[in-house]
């Protein structure tokens, strides 16, 4: 899978590119990431790319032609897909990044900075937003960073048996269940009896009740979304987890 | 304000923290990041920092004793934050943001990896628990960058004029308006006129009912809630935009 990434600062992935699951996958060829800086396309003498915002305001927009030039000048792979990072797209989730890593050969993606990029490219160049979360940060080089990560390891071959695809977050739409490891005591602290019993149904059950229980807690509003769904699959509304 | 990393994977870190923002925030001693690696801290000889989950299960899990070995040998200052980045945690938010930057002198950001961190770390080590979003990274170093980021550029003195902290999104609950800059006409598409009329009263007008329309039709699930606080804020239920 191809990826390019379009960027003012392609030194900002020198290192993340070359550490662990993403320096593997570079290195296997399973991605080939490609860094592409539209200072290189900006065509006055001063190799400007930024410029003040029509009707006022503070901070600086990125410029629509060097964007335009540096995404053309790109090889076109059949299936491709240009995206934005923004915090006016649509947030991430791992339906997107499943999506993404199946359907395409060639992500773009652009990284916006400073104030944010003229509007026309987000009209005509790309095709779609994304934004990492309801949160500001100063550049899209991150998020590009969290996609290209929660990408390529979905790809066959990516991940190695000390990660695992299975048994993961957001599976199900539940949290994850508490995991422990070893030593069985730490300072006082005991991993819980069931985990050590060997009662493979035992430890289904106690799992799938940490699960349930951390959801409704923590994070009411997915819990919220699973109930939903389970009351339009099931006409008695009756809620059967 | 001090930032303590603790990870596997310090080299990750090296051409983020020298590049744009991070890097003028380190140069200029407004944050101080340290990066400390819970592997120095594992007592076998094999250095060993992960084994496998109790109960059974794929992948790897990270062991306590050289997470809390790795954060006890930090020093600590009055007003500081231990944060375990997990998507089992809350997910970030401006508002976290801002209430981190302002409220500490020190965070230390815990990156998980693999499979995740034995559940003693969770319970009795960290103070919060913190997401990026729903969504499966193979490693919390992405995640530490991103509220690095997001907290530095809140702090004083490091945004410069280019970027801007007014005028931003989510400041008000509300998408950003679009905005454009030079050329006024590129490629046929010009600059909507209103913004180019000098007429500050319309503009502002325009500006406002853009961010709401893009609030609606591009994430109905923020627009829900900015309809809820006006009507637990308005006894009569008057909508007031």
């Amino acid at each position: 899978m191809r990826f390019d990434i379009v960027t003012l600062f392609p030194e900002f992935f020198t290192s993340p590119l070359k550490t662990s699951l993403l320096g593997r996958a570079v290195e296997k060829q399973i991605a080939t990431v490609n860094l592409i800086n539209p200072r290189d396309f900006a065509t006055d003498k001063h190799k400007r790319v930024d410029d003040e915002p029509y009707g006022g305001g503070v901070g600086m927009l990125l410029k629509p032609e060097p964007i335009f030039a540096a995404v053309e000048s790109l090889p076109i792979l059949p299936r491709r897909e240009i995206i934005l990072m923004s915090p006016q797209g649509k947030p991430l989730n791992q339906e997107t990044l499943l999506e993404l890593s199946q359907n395409y050969e060639q992500l773009i993606m652009i990284c916006g900075h400073y104030e944010g990029v003229d509007d026309r490219i987000r009209q005509h160049l790309i095709d779609r937003e994304i934004s990492l979360g309801d949160f500001v940060l100063t550049c899209g080089e991150i998020p590009a960073l969290a996609l290209l990560n929660g990408v390529v390891r979905l790809r066959p071959g990516t991940v190695g048996k000390e990660e695992s695809l299975k048994a993961e977050s957001f599976e199900e739409g539940l949290l994850d269940y508490p995991q422990y490891t070893r030593p069985a005591v730490f300072r006082d602290w005991e991993v819980p009896e069931v985990l050590r019993s060997g009662n493979h149904a035992a430890i289904a059950q106690w799992r799938k009740a940490q699960q349930i229980e951390k959801t409704r807690t923590c994070r009411p509003d997915l819990w919220a979304v699973l109930q939903n769904n389970k009351e339009e699959d099931s006409p008695t509304g009756a809620l059967n987890l």
